[in-house]
């Protein structure tokens, strides 16, 4: 049999986060690397898995694929669903639900790197006014998700349990990180994403432990 | 006993998307007009209610808040399952997700009017330049969506059933024509979109039916 297929980049944070949760499902699959910074995801072969040249991708062994990492980790849920990563009460998946798209919808994809490489060929935007872009996007959605936090986390976003809030947050608070972004006003996502990283799911899904990783950026 | 009141915008497209499925539903709610426009997001009250300042919010009768248009639509349909907004079979409800993501992920942030505010008032770029900023984003999501619409779409997105996709795609190629991007190597897209215009939920829900239209612009 043909193994499951994630095709992903060690610094993708969408990549990231589907990395969690196949680790959080126990799921193996075999990983193909896309170099990003060597233009990889505009090859033809990786087009043709994903015309918008975005990883990750997930690829079934009888050769189903998806795209978006949200539906890749929801679909991964519904097949397996143990342990589950949404909560059981409609609310709480709700605020779930807000607190992921919060930051795949609103942050995430305007601090992404073609996005950050077009402000910069197509429109002349100097390095220090990139990390400010990316920073403004960020500073935009975390208070909305410190307020959520305040009062409903536990341990993890949700309570106690780790949810696709949890697989999003880490994700995005390693790159407030690497903006430099001042995380003073966000206490209760400091706490919770420290939370996180110390569950072994997590740490071995981060960017520096991956096979692929560039040591000298 | 308070309505449900659903705090919108006419001419934003993650309202349009929580209309329509208002509309399916066939829920009624009070409706609150945010004038973005006038800056009316920045207000305190709507600070409050959604400290990202964005439109929309849901606030159910006994006062539990929701935004993020997904979220809220997510959260309805499993609160009112009657019409179900998701396909039934799990992988065609991944690629249900998939489209909803690339579009509410991918295209529609970067798009979105707060961004290209930023991008005039911060970094000097001009309507020219930001009208084609919007339209590469369009065009970076659009081809993954064809590909798949001529897979797997009947009259709608995913076979015969309205879904999720369908209620991302229409408020999408409406900012598509806004922006003036030939649709011409969509046409599966296209195709969708006009049937979805004709089911009378999507038709009340058009920007230009709203109460708040300006007809002006």
């Amino acid at each position: 049999m043909t193994d499951s297929v994630l095709s992903e980049y060690w610094r993708s944070s969408a990549s990231y986060r589907v990395r969690i949760a196949l680790n959080l499902k126990e799921i193996t699959a075999r990983r193909a690397f896309v170099h990003l910074r060597e233009d990889a995801q505009h090859d033809a072969a990786f087009r043709a898995l994903n015309p918008a040249g975005l990883v990750p991708v997930w690829r079934d062994p009888d050769g189903f694929t998806l795209s978006q990492s949200l539906a890749i980790i929801e679909y991964l849920d519904e097949a397996y669903p143990d342990p589950p990563l949404m909560p059981a009460d409609l609310r709480l998946r709700a605020v779930c639900r807000e607190i992921a798209y919060t930051i795949a919808c609103d942050i995430h994809p305007l601090g992404n790197v073609g996005v950050l490489e077009t402000l910069a060929k197509d429109y002349g935007v100097d390095s220090g006014a990139r990390v400010a872009w990316a920073r403004r996007w960020i500073a935009r959605g975390f208070p909305s998700i410190e307020a959520r936090l305040t009062a409903i986390a536990g341990r993890h976003a949700i309570g106690d349990q780790i949810t696709l809030a949890d697989i999003c947050l880490t994700p995005q608070v390693y790159n407030a990180r690497r903006f430099g972004l001042d995380l003073s006003p966000y206490p209760r996502i400091v706490d919770v994403d420290a939370a996180a990283r110390e569950v072994a799911a997590f740490a071995s899904a981060a960017p520096e432990h991956q096979p692929d990783a560039d040591k000298t950026i």
